[in-house]
């Protein structure tokens, strides 16, 4: 089992940038990286169908013999993870809790920011997972919906993300948070100009980082380490096209791809 | 058969434009409109899988015994028109031709430009379809993908919309185009920031305008004319929440949309 892959799965690029905080940790790991493309993006839909699509990658990881499973999109970890962790017989780690221990355990006065997709932020997934941890905390959150579209248009500076930034940020800085969540894993692109609207004074969370820490400590408490020296083999599957995943991949890797392959649901 | 409903379909919202006009020149017909909002996104996808998609949307109106299909969306048009022309027994029309024929009649100078979802543009459609009627003619084409993601946002004019049609129009105003094809159903939302950044000497061609046209004259053409004088059913279909469809849906229509009803592919 030590030797089997871990899965991770996205609604398409953006759990490409967890994937790369967990290769930086854990670089002996072999890791299958499946992103839904045919049917991004899942910010937008419904909890019925969000689940319907997690359930649906998290076969398709399990059919290539995964030892666990990390949902690293934060739409899927609102909706799809007690599903995935009631059904499921390997760990599943999704994006949400890291972020928001994080979040409640840096924050200096306890007003936390959180942004997202609408359909994270409708879940109000990060609210609980904060205020479970820090029950005095008072959460804010906002959804971003085109900041999806922004990074991975590759806009990710200049007048049109800082004007989008300032609008859906407003209510945020009205509320004088000192920590804000970014709770989509395409957000990490837009750090810049996110940072630079809220001020030097608010920590920036990225669940990204925060998800690999957690994976690694899974990995390890349950034994399941890769034991191997080999070279350990990275794969990635896309149900809609390659081509355009490697392209917008590259984005969120500063890395070329290896080969994409493309699976059918 | 003329007592059945004219069957649209649109990767989402956007085809409720399409809808609209239809409904504007043929008030008595019956229509069912499906949107695959499951899925939405079809522009920024590739030519299989929307092929895939659009064969099942079109099955999906063909059980409801529709008498028509109207591919109310750009990119499943230039994508899949051709295959559902093929495959079905009824009629089929779609909203490229109507637009480009439209922009071949009225361009003056015969430079014109064309802009539609990443897939729309790199289909080639519009270029071959307006120089098929014009063999003159230069056509300028630019991909805007986040023309539809603001218009879904409801962000049609200020600094957003404005800062993404300059940047994204550069090249067509650079090119001197005397007439611009709005091609992508969403794009007549910001008509407004689009014609202000064009400028007035620009026509612009609202592809939903012409295809109902185009829809009036098959109908009248083939005999199909609803003759009942009963008030004409109109139903909505969609492939995700119905809540959510009907919430952007209004922004369409300037009107409350009727029920919606949930179908499962």
């Amino acid at each position: 089992m030590c030797e089997a892959p871990i899965g991770v799965f996205d609604s398409g690029v953006g759990g490409l940038t967890v994937y790369r905080r967990i290769v930086e940790l854990l670089p002996r790991e072999a890791v299958v990286y499946l992103g839904d493309t045919a049917r991004v993006p899942y910010g937008t839909k419904s909890a019925d169908t969000v689940i319907r699509y997690a359930r649906s990658c998290a076969g398709v990881l399990l059919a290539r013999g995964v030892k666990m499973i990390v949902v690293a999109c934060n739409t899927a970890s609102a909706y799809a993870l007690e599903a995935l962790e009631a059904e499921l017989a390997v760990p599943v780690v999704g994006v949400i809790a890291p972020g928001a221990a994080t979040a409640a355990g840096i924050s200096r006065g306890g007003r936390i920011g959180v942004i997202g997709t609408p359909g994270t932020i409708a879940s109000g997934a990060y609210d609980r997972a904060i205020r479970g941890r820090r029950p005095d905390a008072r959460v804010h959150a906002k959804a971003c919906p085109l900041f999806v579209p922004l990074a991975e248009e590759g806009w990710t500076d200049g007048p049109v993300p800082l004007g989008a930034a300032q609008a859906y940020l407003e209510e945020l800085r009205a509320a004088a948070v000192d920590t804000l969540v970014l709770g989509c894993t395409h957000y990490p692109l837009l750090a810049g100009v996110i940072g630079a609207v809220m001020g030097e004074g608010v920590a920036l969370v990225d669940s990204a980082r925060e998800t690999a820490r957690a994976v690694a400590k899974v990995v390890v408490e349950r034994e399941l380490l890769r034991k191997s020296s080999t070279r350990p083999d990275h794969r990635f599957l896309v149900s809609d096209d390659p081509e355009n995943f490697m392209r917008i991949g590259r984005r969120f890797l500063d890395d070329v791809l290896p080969a994409v392959e493309w699976v059918d649901f």
